[in-house]
Parts: C-alpha cells; structure tokens; sequence
C-alpha cells in the first residue's frame, strides 16, 4: 500500500468513505484490496477512476434487474468517476457464425443505433451524462487484422477458457462449443485493454468474461495495475426464484407505464423486498439499516414498505406525479376492486372501425393492450378480458364501439377509447 | 460413380492406370473411392486435377524424406495434372504469437521471399515448371478481417480439435495449448477453400491438417466433390529409425555435394532400400518387382542396389557425370582406401595465412570442412583429422600450408589447397 502512507488523514477518511459505497451490496471484489489502492491513487492524483460497463446491443429494454450495475455506476459517478459503457455492436453485428443458433440473431448498423440511442434515453435516468462516456467496440475490434486476433487468442490457453462455467459443463457433456465462441470473453477483455479502464462492473454470472479484462491487460503489458472486477449479486425476478429476465417475463421495466410498474412492485415476494431496495434504490445505508428494524421488531408493515418501494420505482422513472397518480389507482382497482380513478384515453379513427362491428382480438392490438392477436385470444380465453366490466369470452366476438368504451386486460391494464 | 459409365473403355483404362500409379507407395488415400471418381471427371472433362502441397517457409532445405511428396506430385504432373505449391508466408510471418516458444521464429518478408527462391530452385530438380503454380498464403489470408476469422473458426467444434493427437495428448496432460494453435489447421484448410484444391498431399503426421481442407470446402459450400487426402509414409533416415530430418542429422540434402550425397546414401540400411527405390525415385513398378526379387533370391547384391540408388540420386541431383565422379570417388576412398580420384580445389589468399603457421581448428572451418571450431575440434580429437594422409592429434598445432596439400576430415571429406 505505497499510496496509501502518502494520504493525508483527511483523503484516507475519503477513500474509506467510497469504500463503504462501491462495496455495498457487491457479491464479490476481485481482487479485493486492490480496489483500495485504485481510490487512494485516484483520491491523491486527483484523477477519477475509469469505471466499465458493457451493455448487449440487442437488448435495450432496460428492467430493474439490469439498474443493480446501473445503481453503482451512478455511485461511482456521485464520488467523482467516469463511467464508460460500451456497446457491443462488433459482436452484434456478427450474429452467430455457426448459423445454426436462433438464439443471437445478427443486427444491422441501423439497428444498433437505433437499440443506442434507446438505452441512452432510459440509461439517463439512473446515469449522469456528464460522466458518461459511450463508446461502439465496433470502432477498435472491426481495425483488428488476422495478425491481431491470432495474438489475441496467443494470451490464453483452451483449457483457462474451458474453466469457464457453461464452457466446463457443455465440454464435460458432450455438447459442441464452436471454437468462434472462445472469442466472446476474449473480444470482452479486450474493450478492457483498449479503454485502459480501471473498473469493470456486472453481474455474478459475468465473472469470468470480466475477469478476461485484467488477464488481457497484463498479458498486453498495460502500464500499472490491472482492472478490478465488482460483480454484482442477481436480482431474483417477481417469481422470487429466477433471475429477472424478459424472456421469463418476471421483469419490471423500466420504460413500462407508471401503473404496470407499479403494480409489479407490488407483486415482488415480501422477503425480496430488502434486496431490492439495497441493490435499486437511492436508499442510505443509515435509512436500509431503520427500514430492515422496522420490518423485523414489526413497526413497519410490508405491505406499507412494498407501496413505498412502487411510488420510488415509478418517481425514478416517471416522476413525482405519476408515482402519486400510480399509486392511487393501485389503492382503488386493487383494494375497492373499482375502475382507477385515470384510464389513459386511446383515440381511434372511425375509419379504423369495421362496419358490422371490430374483431376483439384484432381491437386489443390495436389500442395496444396485446401485442398480438394470439397474445389477445389467450388472454380472452384465460377470462381476462372485459369492456365495460362484461367479460368477453368469444374470441371471434365483433364488438361495436362508443365514445367512452372502457377496455380491460387482466388486472392492471385500462384504456377508454375516443373515437375521433 | 454416375461418370464412370460415361467414359469409353479406353478411358476407364486410362483412370485405371493413373489410379495405379497415384495410389503406388501411398500410405492412406480419403476418402478412397473418391479419388476414381475425381480421375474420371478429370478424364472425362479434359480438366487437370489442382493437387496441393503446403511448404514451411523456414526450412527451404530440401532432404530426400521430402521427395517422397515431390516424386508424388511428380507423377501427377506427368499424367497431366496441374502442381498448386502453397507457401505458408502467413503463418511464418506471424511467428508463434505467445512469444515463449523458440520453434518457429519470425520471418521476415525478405527472408520469405529468398527462401521461397530457394525452395523453386531446388523443387524444379523434381517438378515440371510448366505445370506448376506457387502461391503465398499471406495473399488470402492477410485480406481477412476479424468477422471472417470468428466465421471460420465457428466451422469446427473445440472437441473436434482436441481430436488431433498433438493437441489431444498436450490436453490429456495438462500440457498448455494456446487458443491460436488451432489456427493453424484451419488456416491449412482455408487454403484448400482458397485455391479450391481438388486433392492435397502430405506425409501421415499431416492427417489431420490436411483432413480439415475437406471439411472446411463443405463449411464453406465449395461447388463440387471435396478435396482427396493423400497421406505418404514418412521416410526414416539414415540410422534407419528417426523420421529423416535435418534437425536430427540423418538426412541426404537434395542440394548437398555430389560426394556426399553418395556416401551417404551408401551408409543407408539395406532393409530400407526398396523403401527409398520405391517412395523417391523415377523407378517403374515393374523395375522394382524385379529389383525385389532380383534382393530376395540373391541374384542381385544388396551393396550394387545401393550403389546404384546413390547413383541414381547423384544423377537427379547434380546431372550424369558427377554421378560416375561421385562413383568413381566412392569406390577410391572407400574401397581402395586410397585418395579419390578428384578432389575439390579451395583456394586461399596468401593474406589469409597466418605467419608462423594457421591454426589447425580455424583452418578447417575457413576452407570449410567443418563448420566451427567446436567440431574441428572434435574431429581431431577423434582422429579423423588428416593434412597429406598424416593424422593430426593437437588441436593447437599450427599448419604451415603450400600449394596442393590435400586435407581430410572422415572419410568423406576432402580438399586441396590452392594458394593465390
């Protein structure tokens, strides 16, 4: 610890303080207590430290699992460091080489950008742009020459990447890895090496591919020390078993509407409840620390705890008035069982009305309470669907609308049609 | 076989017949039948097979173990096929990326370059020009950017991989194998994608690379059948044992003196000359059944076999007359014991004797008999060391030469002072 002799009391009471941050909630440091030398450099030099994020370009739908990283990057950025998030656009733009896998389906340069500038849009609402740096690793990885990428793949054995979780257990079972995949943590480690970053953050599940930066950078004799890893616990989704996930549909996102997210939160088992506050919210350790007495000694209930956690979730991300208006129709359709107070309005042209009436499934699509016209029958027949309160059970019923219709699906979703 | 029908009985006789002397001396042909098929599309369309060969550019010495290739290649040539002759510029531009391992040094462009001089020089002792094309792979492969690279290693599983013996007995051992050693088969492979041989030749320790240009041809959905390996025995060198190679000192250089190809090819074991006769040199297959039999009855001498073996290569080699010189040379020293009939000339400047006599050591490596002081040394010490048929016994004796001395290191090794 040579940095640390040269501090005075004054930046080692700081550099403990950031310590007591940046450590709060994460699964794992690696290594541990070179992280403490970082801040001691970056408090004595003056100098913020480089703090990475790599973001999936195919999937800018941001939900409350993914702000567990985001959370702490803006903690970086409240103690003075830059955030560096880097869209992986290069390994994107690839798809999957085999060609046999559906599972990572190659996007256009149109695509990326457009998938960018829609995480920009909802990154900003946890991030500072002030201490925002984005960058496409397209920019380095795509000036590679095959010279390049054959020194690249020179700094790691096969058998360091089999130890890799999935690679371990696919290897063990038979079960073919194509040797293009080796490339995924190679490329990851390698936005290290040309960022010179001084932190990478994700998930527990992204240990190895981030571990991959500081190999890399050694391997690649980058000056001084090599980047530290922060990876972050998983947050279980509303199931409270699995991770959340849009494919499992356990997922708060954070773009949806003030009510869903709302009423999501409200659906989150009670023993999650903590975890989510500690890992997504701006709460203090001092408040996490009186809100974890009040549950346990009873002074404070659940159910009161869990509304508090919705009115944040929907002030974070759609301000102080949704949160109050999210809240109270929460408090009427679900606990007097009535119509909310607000449906959003959904103003259709007569001429998209059919003559003899408007086929139900096809109606829930277009004022986009489904998303499909199979999403639509399976809701009809499952009974979740009601205009006016009667419930509709026929899915190739043609309904004839009037000003002021009001459509339902499930419990949380409303609109009150305007024909114009 | 839909073309075998197609061709007139003189045509079927004309695949027959090049299908017997192709598959002579070859150690494994896959897939087999296919070759007949290729031969007779060959025959049929008048279109010459493209059969390959990869050259290493570092070691641009050409011994007799790998003529065995050559005369193979040879024979193609002559029933009418084209040569494509790959140097593997890429790879030995590259170097080995890890940096840790000495085998493969770097090459630089001009060292390609002249050593691929080398190489057309000497090939051209056994190949017809005419029907001979060189390639440097760097040409392809240089133009390749990371997206091809990561598609063309998404052609082959790791497992795959692990099945080549080298790399299967390094995993199995725990030994350490680089990521971009499995570059090196599928860059092999590429270049059969390439050039888009029709058939590739090699020796058996190149089964696998070679076996990838078929399967990678398919990857990349070459048009018609695949490429047809063709594995040749390795030939054991002089001690009869080892793989001939100039690592190991047990070989006859196709560029060596005349003399000493001679001697050497006399110092062969007789239970491998029908090998040699069979696999390196222009010998019809009835001339070697007669030579067989001729050796199992007695009614030929194994040490006239082999006489005329060094003969014949001497011939090849260096022309008609050194080959009766070399003869002649043999028989004198060898088996008179006496000087040989012609000794090489050496001519020194006065300037470079030194007064008061030249040191015996430096001397022999100056008019090049031995290539350093270490084994000019040895060779005294060993008594093989001779200055007008008198033995020398101190490495420090000092050497007062005139005009015609004759020296002699073993019993091969002559030469004849001229003093300008």
């Amino acid at each position: 610890m040579g940095q640390w002799d040269q501090l005075t009391e004054q930046q080692q009471n700081e550099v403990e303080r950031q310590l007591r941050i940046i450590c709060r909630g994460a699964a794992k440091i690696v290594p541990e207590d070179a992280l403490k030398q970082k801040l001691a450099y970056s408090v004595l030099s003056g100098q913020p430290l480089r703090v990475k994020l790599g973001l999936d370009p195919s999937a800018p739908d941001i939900h409350i699992g993914h702000t567990v990283v985001l959370y702490k990057l803006r903690q970086f950025q409240d103690l003075g460091h830059e955030v560096q998030l880097i869209i992986g656009d290069f390994t994107g733009r690839i798809g999957d080489p085999t060609g046999k896998s559906e599972t990572r389906k190659q996007l256009t340069e149109a695509d990326v950008k457009r998938n960018a500038e829609t995480y920009q849009q909802q990154l900003y609402k946890i991030l500072n742009p002030q201490k925002t740096k984005f960058y496409y690793n397209s920019s380095w990885l795509s000036q590679l020459k095959f010279e390049d990428v054959l020194q690249l793949a020179g700094k790691l054995t096969v058998a360091r990447m089999l130890e890799r979780d999935d690679f371990a257990k696919r290897f063990g079972s038979n079960q073919p890895i194509h040797i293009h995949e080796f490339f995924y943590p190679l490329m990851q480690g390698y936005d290290s090496v040309s960022l010179q970053s001084d932190i990478e953050l994700g998930g527990t599940d992204q240990t190895f591919n981030i571990l991959m930066g500081r190999t890399l950078q050694e391997a690649y004799e980058m000056k001084g020390d090599g980047q530290i890893a922060i990876l972050m616990p998983l947050l279980e989704g509303l199931d409270g078993i699995q991770k959340m996930s849009k494919s499992l549909s356990n997922y708060i996102g954070i773009d949806e509407m003030p009510n869903e997210i709302f009423g999501k939160t409200m659906s989150i088992p009670d023993q999650l409840m903590l975890k989510y506050y500690e890992l997504t919210t701006a709460i203090t350790n001092e408040e996490l620390l009186e809100l974890k007495q009040g549950l346990q000694e009873g002074t404070i209930h659940p159910r009161d705890a869990k509304l508090k956690l919705a009115n944040e979730y929907v002030r974070m991300y759609h301000g102080e008035r949704a949160a109050e208006e999210a809240h109270n129709h929460f408090v009427t359709v679900f606990q007097k069982r009535a119509l909310p107070d607000y449906i959003e309005e959904v103003r259709l042209r007569a001429s998209e009305l059919e003559d003899g009436g408007t086929w139900i499934s096809k109606l829930l699509v277009t004022i986009k309470l489904q998303s499909s016209n199979g999403e639509a029958k399976r809701s009809i027949t499952q009974g979740a669907v009601k205009i006016n309160e009667r419930k509709i059970t026929d899915q190739n019923e043609r309904v004839v609308l009037q000003d002021g219709d009001i459509l339902q699906v499930g419990k949380r979703k409303f609109a009150r049609i305007k024909i114009e």
